[in-house]
C-alpha cells in the first residue's frame, strides 16, 4: 500500500510539530507545508526538506517567496491537488472557509481544537473515539486540554461505566515564544462559568458528565488540571488501582513528584528536555502519583499538559482513522509513538 | 470603661497592620510592639509612635537597640505586664513556647493562622463563631484563605442548613516584598491531597463539609479560589439571590468583572490602591459577580483574597471577643470597619 | 492671592495622582477632571469630590454620564473656561490636537512625557530648569525615566561643570494594574540604539552628554537605571561626597541596600507602602548607597524609579512655574513635598 | 591515536550536556559520569549508556545505588583511574578539594566558571587563549557570561589592538528547571560595583579593559548583555564591518531582530528549539544585528547568552587543548561544532 500523502496548511507552532511527526512515520509522508509569505519560519521547512507552498493561490503572493529567497512550489490548490488529506493548522477562525475549499477539492481534512465541534460535527482523540472517526471526511482533533482530560478520564469511565467530573484548569497564559502576552503578575479567572473547556470532552466521549472552571496564570509552560471525579457506587477501585489503570494507558506518565524532585511544571518540562524529543516536547499527560487520592467515591488528582505538543500524536492517529488505514486505536498509537516518542522506561 | 491595652508580639507583615488597625479603634490602644533587634522595621514603629520592645528579655539584646539608634522600652515581659491581651504575629512555629509564656503571665492571647488549631483548641472568624470565642483565654485567627472561605460560605450555610464544598486554591507564591521566593515560571501543585486549606474552615464552622486542592503560581498579589458548593435540596436560591446574600454580608465585595474592567487580580488590587487604605490593602473578599453561577443545586464561583490584609479586621474583632467587650459580631465588625475601612459605595 | 484653578484632562494612572497632589496644596485647587464616559474610574473622582467633565463637548456623550449614574458638569470647553491651567494626562498622541484646543481657549497647559519635546518646545523638571519655564504658556513634564535621571545627574553636573553619561535602563514591562501586557518570561532589548530615553535629559539640561540602552523585563514595579558617568578632571569628588551631594538633594533617597534588606525593587516598594502615601507611591528616586562607586573619574551607580509617581510632584511645581507663583524651584519643591510627601527620617 | 578517555564528575545541568557533547566527538569518549546517589538523574545516564560512578569512594554510598535500582560501576577513584582527563561539573565550592584529588591521581582536570581563576591559575575560552592552555594540567572554562563576552570582544580587540568595555548584564534569575528561586516580580541589582562578571574576561584576555554592572530579573531564559565598547582611534571599523567581523566568527549568530521577529529572548530560544539541538540549547551567542551601532569610536550592542549551554563546546575544545590533541583553536572549534551544532544556514 502506498503512503498517505499529507498536506500541512499552516506551518506554525502546531503545524511544524505535526509535520515532523508525520514525517517520522513509515506509512505517510509530507507533500508540502504552507506559509503566508517569506519569513523566518520558512527556513525550518527548507531545512527539513518539506516543499513550501503559499496559503493563497494569488500569483503575486506566491512570487513574493522568491523575493525573500525561498523556493515556493505553488499555491494551496497545487498542494491539495497532490495530497490525500490536509491537516489544517491555521491560526483558527478560518475553519469554515478552509473546509469549503477542502470539500471543493474533495480532500479529507483534520482541524485543530481552535475550531468548534460544529464545524465538522465530529471530533477526535485516540483513546475515546478512533472507531467513530474511521473513513470520515473531516474531523477535529480537540484542544490540548480536552485531549489531556480524555487521556485519564476515558479509561476511568470505561472501567466504571459512568463518571461525574469537575475540573479546575490552571492555564499557562502564553506559549514560550509568544513574548507579547501577559499578565505578568496576576491571576485571571475565566468569568464564563462553567467554562467551555471541560464540556468539550463530551464531543469525543458524550457519556462523561463534566464541568470546568478556568484561570490563567503567568507561566509559559504547561496547563495544570485539578480534577475531582465522582465514581459510581461499586466502582471497585482504590487509589492504587487507579494509578495502575493509568500506568497501563498509552500517553499517560504517572510519576511520584516528591521522590523524583518533579514537584512543579518547570521540573516536569526539564525532564522532557532530558528525554530528547524535538522542541523539548512532552506528548504524554503527566500525572503526579503522590497527588492522586481516592476518598470514598471521590477521586482527586492533578495532571499537567504540555500545551504545544500533546495533540501532535493524536493528529497522526487521526490521519490513519480518516484514511481507514488502521482500525485499531491501540495499534495506531503504538505505531505513532514508536516513531516519535522514544521515551525510556520511567 | 477603659480602653483594652493591646501588645503586638512580632511587628512584621501582619503585626504592623494589626497595630495600625487597633490604633484606629476608640476602645483599644497599642501598648507596644516587639522586634528581635534594631532594623529598618523599627522606623515604622517609631514613626507611628508605638513603644518598641524586644522579643526577648535578654539585657544584651535589649541594649542592642540603643546601639542601632532606637529607644527600646524593655523586654517582652515588660510589655506583657502592662497589657490586657497580646496579638501574636511572630513568624510561626513558636506558638507553643509563646503560649506558655503568655499563660505564665496570665495574659489573653490571639494567634495567627500559621499556628495549628490544636494550639489553642479554639479558632476565630468574625462571621462564624464570635460568640463561641467570648471571654476565652486564647484563640487563633485562621489564615487568610480560611477567613476568605468563611466570609462567603458561612452565610450560604446558614441560609441552607448544610453545604458540601470543593475548593481549588490558586495561591500567590510569595508576598510582594518577599524577593527571594519563586517559582518564576512554573505551577506547583500541593501534592498532599486533599490539602489542609479547605478543611481548616471546620475549625470555625464544623458543620460545613469541605475539601480543597491547591497550586502555587508565580504572582505576588492575591489568592484566587475556584469554588464548587453543593446546596441541599430545597435551598430556594438562585444565582441572583446568592449574589444578594453576599452583598448584604460585611467584608464581601461583589462586583462585575467585565463591566468594571476588573478581570484579573492585578486590576482588583489596583482598585484597592484607589480606595486609599494603608498599604493598598483590601480587607474584603472580592467575588466576581459575573463568575457566580448556580446550576441546579451546584454553585460555582471565584473569589480573590488579599493575603496580607483580610485577617486584619478579624484580629480586631477577636480582641473584643476575648475581652468580652462586644458580644454581637455584627456590631464589632461595624465598629472595626468604620474606623479602618472607609470604603466608598461601589 | 487667589488659588490657581487647575483642570485635569484625563483622569487615569497619572491624572488621578496629579489631581490628588494638586488638591493637597494650599495655593491651587482642582476645578474638575475629565473622563471619556461613565466607567469605574468616575467613582474615584466622585469620592474625592472632584467635578466630573466629559473629554468631549458632544452633548450625547455628556448625557451618557447620567445614564451611567454619574453627574457630569459639562464638556471639556466648560472645564477649561473656568480654569487657569490644564494638566494634560490624556493617553498620549493627542498632544497636538489638545494643544490647539488649549491655545484657542487661551489657557496654559502642561503635557506629560508621552508627548515629544517639539510639541511645546519646552520641557520641565524641578531641579533642572524651573526658571526657564517661568510664565511660559505650555511645557512638558518629562517622562518618569528622564525625571529620575535629572534628579541625580543635574546636581552632579552642576558640581562638576560637565558630565558624560551612559545609562542602561532595565524597564518594567507594564504597570501593576495593566494585566494584558507581557512578556512573561523574556527580556526584550530596545533595538533602536542608542535609545531615546537618555538623550531626552537634554531637553531639560542640554549641557549633559548622555546616551542610553534599554531593555524591558517582566516586572510591574519600578525601572532600574545602571549608570556610568564620566566626571571631568579635577572634579574633587569621592564616592562619599557624591552620596552626600545626593542626600542633600530633594526627592532623592539614598539608602544602603544590604544593611536595610532593601536589595530589590520589591523591597523598595514595600518600604514605600509602609510610608503610607496614596497608592503606595514613591515620589523620590531611590539610590542604593552600597551600589555607588567612583573609580577614578568614572562613577557607577544604580537607581530605581517608581514609574507611576515620580513625575507627580514635578507637575505641581510646573504649575507654579507656568503661573509664575513661585520663582525659586527649591521653595516650590519644599512646598509641594510638605503637602504630599510626609516622608519620615530615613 | 586512541580516543581521549573523559570522566564527568557531576552529572547535572552542565555535566549532562558536556557528556553528550563529548560522546558526539570521534576523538574522545565518556568513561563514566558520577552522581551523589540514586536519583532521577541516573536514568538519563543509563539511557545514554554512560557508566554510573559514585562521587565518593564510600562503599556504603556506592552500594546505595543498587538499592535504588541502578548499577554503580564504582567510586570516583575507580573512574579517574581509567580516564585521561576529568571535567569537573560539581556544584562549585568543592574545587580545591577535588583538584587535590585529581592531582593525587595524576589526571588532567577542567573546572567550570563557578570556581575562581586562582584555583588553577589558568582559564579558557576557545577564541581567546587555546594556545596558552596546550598541554596544561588543569584549567577553568570560564562562566557562560565570560564566555559570551569573549566571543564578541576578542575578535574586536584583535582587530583594533585595544578595547575599553563597559557591560551591563541583565541576568536570568534561575534556570528553567530550578523552581524554588525568585524573585517573581522584582529587579535585583548586584550591589558590588563594578561586578566581578566583566573583569573575569581578563583571565582569558588580559589586554581587554572591562568593567561591568549586573542586575537579576525574573526570567529563566538567557542573560542579556548591554555593551559599550570604546575602540581606539584609527580602528577603521563601521557598524557594518563590525557585524561582518562577528558573522565570520564561530559560535556567534548575528541576526536582525525586527525583520525575523526575534525581538526578545523568548523568541530567540524558540528559534533554538526549532534548530533541534538537545535540550533546545543554543551554543552560540546571539547578537541582534539591528541593535549594533557604532557612534564615532563608541560601539553599542546587545547580545544574549544561553546560560545552560554556551560553555558546552568550549569544554570539548578545552579537552583537546589540555590533551594537546589539537593545537589550532579554529580546527578544534570546527570539529566540535560539526559534531554537535548542526546549525542550518541563517
Amino acid at each position: 500500500m502506498s503512503n498517505t500523502r499529507v498536506a500541512i496548511n499552516g506551518y506554525g507552532t502546531i503545524g511544524k510539530r505535526v509535520a515532523d511527526a508525520v514525517d517520522a512515520q513509515d506509512d505517510m509522508e509530507i507533500v508540502g507545508v504552507t506559509k503566508t509569505g517569506p519569513s523566518f519560519g520558512c527556513d525550518l521547512a527548507v531545512k527539513k526538506g518539506f516543499p513550501l507552498y503559499c496559503t493563497s493561490d494569488d500569483p503575486e503572493r506566491i512570487a513574493s517567496f522568491a523575493a525573500g529567497g525561498y523556493e515556493c512550489a505553488g499555491g494551496l490548490s497545487d498542494l491539495l491537488a497532490s495530497s490525500d488529506i490536509v491537516v489544517d493548522c491555521s491560526p483558527g477562525k478560518h475553519g469554515e472557509e478552509n473546509l469549503a475549499t477542502y470539500r471543493t477539492v474533495g480532500i479529507k481534512a483534520i482541524f485543530q481544537g481552535g475550531e468548534k465541534h460544529a464545524l465538522t460535527g465530529l471530533s477526535y482523540t485516540s483513546s475515546a473515539n478512533h472507531a467513530a472517526n474511521l473513513n470520515a471526511d473531516a474531523t477535529r482533533v480537540v484542544s490540548c486540554n480536552t485531549t489531556g482530560l480524555s487521556r485519564t478520564l476515558v479509561p476511568l469511565h470505561d472501567h466504571c461505566g459512568s463518571l461525574k467530573v469537575e475540573c479546575t484548569m490552571i492555564r499557562r497564559a502564553a506559549d514560550p515564544g509568544d513574548s507579547k502576552k501577559g499578565p505578568i503578575n496576576a491571576i485571571k479567572p475565566v468569568l464564563k462559568v462553567p467554562s467551555h473547556h471541560g464540556p468539550d470532552v463530551k464531543t469525543v466521549k458524550p457519556e462523561i458528565e463534566i464541568n470546568s472552571l478556568a484561570v490563567a496564570v503567568p507561566t509559559t509552560i504547561m496547563h495544570v488540571h485539578a480534577i475531582i471525579a465522582d465514581l459510581p457506587e461499586g466502582h471497585g477501585l482504590s487509589t492504587e488501582s487507579v494509578i495502575d489503570l493509568w500506568k497501563a494507558q498509552p500517553r499517560v506518565i504517572v510519576m511520584a513528584g516528591e521522590a523524583n524532585r518533579l514537584t512543579t511544571t518547570a521540573e516536569v518540562m526539564e525532564m522532557a528536555r532530558d528525554i530528547g524529543r524535538k522542541w523539548g516536547d512532552l506528548h504524554e499527560i503527566f500525572v503526579w502519583e503522590d497527588g492522586v487520592s481516592l476518598q470514598g467515591d471521590r477521586l482527586y488528582y492533578f495532571q499537567a499538559i504540555h500545551q504545544e505538543s500533546d495533540v501532535i500524536p493524536e493528529n497522526v492517529d487521526a490521519i490513519r482513522a480518516l484514511m481507514g488505514t488502521e482500525t485499531d486505536w491501540r495499534a495506531s498509537v503504538a505505531r505513532t509513538d514508536a516513531a516519535i516518542s522514544h521515551y525510556y522506561n520511567l
